[in-house]
């Protein structure tokens, strides 16, 4: 799993109707400093995270199948999947 | 999933069976800018997308897979899922 | 499998059910030098490391599956599966 | 999947049972303008691809299982599906 | 599959049980010209390969599980599965 920041919110009307009724996240990957770290993901959102929260990330399709249900993901491999409190680093 | 935008088609002749019937895109993942950003895809469009278009990749064989339907996917990993009509960013 | 060293642990309070009762780590992979090398990943521990440790890290769903259970895993894709006691170079 | 260039060949006596009477391609990733792009890859051929083609590389190992039938896949996860005639961008 | 060399070997005491009588090479990614070319990855050796030796890498799981068995896979998603005699470039 990786450390993310949502960023934004992506508007698809067009669309595999796995999705409707998901909402989707724009999600910046942080390094433990809080910088940018990679390239942003597209994530649905499981646990009502809003933007600026820094949040937990999942990218890849079987757990994310797991979780919705299988039927039910068809193509969303990448998940919000908790809201992160704290990062405590050693010092 | 990510954000990218439709940049070209590919023409392939000789290729596994599979991608019979499919339009196949190139595919330029975006930042939340609208700048390039990482490596080109070669998508089979899902969604009739066009060239220009901002859309959303899935780039997974097992979710491709259930889309397509298991034995029809055979060697594609990489879909258009949806057309973005726009990314909301915080501000 | 890549070489890690564990720099940090994250508080999640908000998260899927499956991650309760698992310590998060935040891990930073090294070089063989043992210099950073890419981007963090936050691992489950399943070997008792601690901050500071070389771990050896597994970054896949499925073999996350098959060592935590199948339905008990959910989002999990990333363990820490080894504390590293030595890197031996060539020279 | 990705656009590349088959740039070479990779002979190899010891190897897994799996990829006896396969022939191994070194394969570039391109960019649109035809530029190198990210790391080279070891793909086996499936379509008489040959040195200086243009390629559609699959790079996932239950997509090539399915198409070399389950057990004969074994460790191979890179595939040659198609070979590329033209690809046409946007102006 | 990705072209490497060995470049030294792990030891790890504390570990998860499917490691046991395997041994840990840690691989360095090459270029077609021999330069080190991204992460290096820690990977099970399948085929005695030596420090020092140019080798072909898989990094999947379930290739992996397929040749190693499944339930004696567990957390082992990249491994050593051929020995590179010569690699022949275009010129």
């Amino acid at each position: 799993m990786i450390l993310a920041q949502v960023i934004g919110t992506v508007v698809s009307t067009i669309k595999n109707p796995a999705f409707a009724g998901h909402k989707l996240l724009l999600c910046q990957p942080l390094d433990p400093a809080g910088q940018p770290n990679g390239a942003q993901r597209v994530a649905v959102d499981r646990v009502h995270a809003g933007i600026g929260d820094r949040v937990l990330l999942l990218d890849e399709g079987n757990g994310t199948r797991q979780i919705l249900g299988g039927d039910a993901a068809g193509p969303i491999r990448t998940l919000v999947v908790g809201v992160v409190d704290a990062v405590e680093l050693s010092t």
